[in-house]
């Protein structure tokens, strides 16, 4: 049973990348050159699309009185990253095989061996550790839980007394040698290269593996060069980049990706109030884009899982046909980062409040969106399969808002005055909407290919447009079709797109 | 006299540098840090500036039947820039002061010396290679030329067998001892990192130094899936990096700043068309956001100049205070970039014309605009100060389309129902412009805060307002001002930014 959904969810995702690549969404990066792994290139429609999404986060996020925008430079000062933590303890545990040099994640090591293979693992390590009480008093207690043989084998990895002991019963994933590895260490995920020609310590920078320091190093130039005041908050959209060790899953764990995130600075008094107020706007604005309620779920993480900076945190959870995945988190970051700033800085971060007369660091409620993840998510949730009169169609039912192509139009045949119609139609729409024209192929041919590429609306230029004025407007999702006058078409449209 | 000139000239680049900083256009990046050279952040004012840029850039030149929008990853296949000639050839000549360890660029030595010192260095090289006769005849014929001291030193400095003996005379720049410097040798301006856990020279990748690469890998994957035939384009905005030994000008020499790429593939026999067809374009894109045509000229590569993969190739220029600089550039790429990626990737490139039945590989006409020049050159241009009964104003005439805030929002006073019927009229601009409100201080006080952020149109509510409903509008550069009625306001004003 497992199986069968585990094959038929691998198969969701197959099939829209494979559509991403053939309509032109998204490509694999230097695909000529064997690509290159955990990058992806964005096609016409993908770069719309991705367009778009920016666009309609940046509106509902800084067309409003108290947020303000910023673009902050992909390269900071590399006492950024050591004030944030990055530099100490941004890493993976990491492990090789002796044998064949192959590198793995040890947190993810499982992920490459059957669950009937682990349970055999865990027999001959316990069998093998019988003799040191301790080791087998702590492996007992994991083992003994009731949880799956991946959850127990997990566990055990990330448990520093045992991990190495569980390794030598596990054979390399590249090459089968059993039990060669060496023991975990810690690699950093930040992209390191270095500033001006001399290639030392001293002019080490870092790809920038978050968007949310570029904000706070910037938080009193913004706040004095827009006279804000508390509570206010600095969004920005942006591209980071992570050294990952193992990327999967298309477009959800990449090396390059990008975040849109806003920071909210508010009286430490005040962070309970828009934690909750940043929770409910930031996962409504999901379902306002159309993304399946059904699918969307908050999932917050229990104290003793907090990042070392939170004092709340809760992911915003979109369920892909892998399983439950991020694409937002929304974190209470406490007065962490811009006191650390301050610290490594020596420049005061502290806001004076001229009504209150107090003098405090602000706390800051981040709200931190995958631009890439969220564009997989709507991509995902758009993408349906549907039997028309004994045919299968592909359509993608993206908000009208967010589809690449908003009109498609076209010249029934190409009888005299038709494609001139539909010409000065085109023509009429261009400066307003992204449009298309198509005249090649059978009408429901070409129905089909922008139900494939989600355009909401085609409108169909016939006789009876010569005659009339007229022209046909038929709808993705419904496949209705009215007639409107061509005079009225783009007042028509607009209304549907606002 | 040229020294004044270069000090009214300084002091304007000065000013703008200041109003970026405090309206917030633009910060230092890491300034709490002491800034990373080379690098800045655009703040709330910027960051809408250069958004509108690229927006109205995208418009122009995607919005077209016959141009495809592309997003390629910063991140390449190492092989990329291999194909492209930059691992071999993208370098720049550079000396070490052997005293303090200084590292400088040799072509750009010359910036840190005045004229008259260089006159002297001159006469004195002179007499030393007096017994050379090979050197001293080709010095002395650089030399003899009418040309300015300045053109000359540079000149002998490009002469490589002329380059060392000039610079026994020369001070270092930075500790002052004479003649101490290395050979010059070759420095490459991609910033490089390594992917995956190994920093091994197998796991090298660069940051793009240009975003033109992203768009020739991916020619095939755009014309397939966008169903294109030659010719059409490929359009792309995004980063680009280079590690510039020495930056300069506030944005025009950064190490990190993005570009607006479109490449233009065409059959061979029509390069010229083209080519000329997109010079007119895109010098009109400019003048068409109200760019100073008086500041604007070509300026075409001599036939010896031109750049490896370059038949013509021309720069779109402007006049900054100091002096035209390059913020375009169009060039006729010929197969070369096609030819170089079939040859390194063993991937055909070749275009199959089902109408005449020819094979070839196209050539690229590239249109090449540095945004972050571009919004400088914007910036600079839109700056002005005009003497206003008897008060000087400061006012950016940006066009505007470019302009961060479009409409402000001022109550006249704080009376009964003012600052209600303000904040109405603004809620019912706000989800179609971007539109601030201010109610701090005088009027014409709030009206200068506007002209230097550039907003073109200031609405008042008055008295008037709550007897009849009409809101004074007041235009930035004529300062000239009509009453509206309030339901007509919208339209009035989107019909201004149409």
């Amino acid at each position: 049973m497992r199986c069968a959904i585990a094959k038929k969810e691998q198969s969701v995702i197959e099939k829209i990348v494979s559509l991403a690549k053939r309509r032109g969404f998204v490509f694999q990066s230097s695909e000529i050159y064997g690509g290159l792994n955990g990058c992806w290139d964005y096609g016409p429609l993908g770069v719309e699309l991705l367009k778009n999404i920016k666009e309609e986060w940046w509106k509902a996020m800084t067309y409003r009185e108290d947020v303000e925008g910023l673009d902050a430079a992909i390269l900071m000062h590399p006492n950024v990253w050591k004030a944030s933590g990055h530099v100490e303890n941004f890493t993976d545990p990491m492990i090789d095989c002796k044998q064949c040099k192959a590198r793995f994640r040890l947190d993810t090591l499982g992920e490459a061996i059957s669950e009937k293979k682990k349970e055999k693992i865990l027999r001959h390590f316990l069998e093998k550790i019988e003799g040191d009480g301790q080791k087998f008093a702590t492996a007992k207690k994991i083992l003994e839980e009731d949880k799956s043989a991946d959850e127990k084998f997990e566990a055990l990895l990330e448990e520093k007394s045992l991990s190495f002991d569980l390794l030598s019963e596990v054979n390399c994933p590249n090459c089968g040698t059993k039990g060669e590895f060496t023991e975990p260490r810690s690699f950093n995920l930040m992209f390191k290269t270095f500033i001006g020609p001399v290639e030392n310590t001293d002019n080490v920078v870092y790809l920038r593996p978050e968007t949310a320091q570029g904000i706070f190093v910037n938080f009193l130039n913004v706040m004095n060069a827009s006279r804000q005041k508390v509570p206010f908050g600095i969004a920005q959209i942006g591209k980071a980049f992570r050294n990952e060790i193992n990327t999967k899953n298309f477009l959800f764990r990449t090396r390059e990706f990008e975040q849109m995130e806003m920071q909210y600075f508010v009286n430490p008094a005040e962070d309970k109030k828009f934690y909750d107020y940043w929770k409910e706007k930031r996962i409504n604005w999901y379902k306002s884009l159309g993304m399946t309620p059904e699918k969307l779920r908050f999932h917050n993480h229990p104290p003793e899982k907090l990042a070392h900076y939170a004092k709340e945190a809760t992911d915003i959870e979109y369920l892909f046909p892998f399983g439950w995945g991020e694409i937002e988190g929304i974190h209470n970051r406490t007065d962490f980062d811009l006191k650390r700033h301050e610290e490594f800085s020596g420049k005061s971060q502290k806001y004076f409040d001229d009504k209150t007369r107090e003098k405090y660091i602000p706390y800051i409620i981040e709200t931190s969106a995958g631009a890439s993840r969220g564009f997989m998510a709507f991509l995902i949730d758009a993408y349906n399969e549907e039997e028309v009169n004994g045919e299968m169609r592909v359509v993608l039912k993206l908000h009208p808002k967010l589809a690449p192509i908003k009109t498609a139009i076209f010249p029934l045949v190409n009888k005299d005055g038709m494609p001139e119609a539909a010409r000065e139609i085109e023509k009429s729409l261009r400066p307003f909407l992204r449009v298309f024209y198509d005249d090649k192929g059978a009408v429901g041919r070409r129905y089909r290919r922008q139900d494939e590429a989600g355009t909401p609306y085609c409108v169909t230029v016939d006789t009876q447009t010569l005659q009339d004025g007229t022209v046909t407007v038929r709808e993705r999702d419904s496949m209705e079709q009215v007639r409107v006058h061509k005079n009225e078409l783009l007042e028509f449209l607009l209304n549907k797109f606002k």
